[in-house]
């Protein structure tokens, strides 16, 4: 889970850069440089969206597609995995107080079977004993 | 559940394009065509919302507050979706490992009871030959 | 959780209604009517944001905070009530599996002891009925 | 779970003060006041992002980012412990009922234990009596 958030994380940051850089390339009429083209990746991404600059053309426009995609995909699994990661640690906790509980009651049967096991232990013993008389 | 996210994603698209043809004949004068539309449509529903193309009639506005609350399902389910998967798999990993322990428990119980048994009817067959002879 | 969900949805719409209109009386330069001030408070508690009407006084941006807080608010909490209803149904799920599991276990458990039970009562009878003789 | 939600709260409205006090001196000229600052940041930090006022300056701009990702960690973080908060009460709630059931079950076991504990019992009082006779 850990590894996994690890890796949408990269992958956004790579989808930032590379965007950055190839709306740079398609628009570069309302980009001027590939460090505004990272500033409105980043805006995209993180859903922010202030439209101070704003692809014109199909193709930045079909770049900003991807990464208003990239950005929903990446809030909606982050979130789940670090809800999921949260999830099982108290279930982890609740599945300990569990086992714990489970051991005691088992404990319980295991002196009763054993209680009878000795008395039945008498009885066969008691059993020879007698005929060995 | 992976039925359930795959019908979101379809309903999400659908209403993406229905709603960028609906705004370009709704609001004509802002939307040039249909692809400015859906440009329009995904900002709306991804909640990044440039603000560069927006609808000025009211027909127009009534569209985007129906794409806007999509974008709103869209996320709270998708996430929801996601997460409850990731959830249910580490669920089902914990409950194999229980399952495991509850056996060799079992097992351990099966083993007294299998022993209290002999022993019983070590006494059942001895009670029997001495009152034969 | 689901009267949660429906709670929610209704306190939101209720702050996109009334913030609508106090932005109205605040900011009435820059919202010309109730329904531009709906169409603004929309937009901000689905945290679009077009930008394409902005309060510009103090108490007109202290109302903007309060929606975009409640955005946030109903975002989050929304998809937290929809994401544990799914994981309550996915657990319920497993937990009826689990249940059948366990009651097998049990009956076995339960034919055991009915079987120790049968010999040991049949020695009461053979160690009463000799002693009658 | 609830600590660490106050402490996420806590921390943002920190980023949303100080980026708002930052953004001042850093991009003087497009923000007149630290409280045009600050809501140019819980705009940011909400995702809303309207545009009306925008970083101009690479160092405001670099503020700019800080706030984007602290607003994605935020709605990222708080929709997954809210969630954790949610999905732990509705497990504890079906541990209860499970818990129920099973010392139902386990009483079963300890009656059935005690009977043949009992008659077992009775055979070795049965057995000891005969051979005092």
């Amino acid at each position: 889970m850990r590894a996994a958030a690890g890796l949408i994380v990269t992958v956004t940051a790579l989808v930032v850069v590379a965007s950055g850089a190839l709306i740079r390339v398609f628009d570069h009429q309302e980009y001027s440089s590939i460090w505004i083209g990272m500033w409105w990746a980043l805006q995209t991404v993180t859903t922010v969206g202030y439209g101070d600059i704003v692809p014109k053309h199909l193709s930045g426009r079909i770049v900003g597609a991807v990464v208003m995609l990239q950005g929903v995909a990446f809030v909606t699994v982050f979130t789940a995995l670090i809800t999921s990661i949260f999830v099982a640690r108290a279930a982890r906790e609740r599945a300990v107080d569990d086992q714990e509980r489970e051991e005691v009651e088992l404990r319980h049967v295991f002196e009763r079977l054993g209680s009878i096991e000795r008395m039945v232990d008498t009885l066969v013993r008691g059993d020879s004993t007698p005929s060995e008389d």
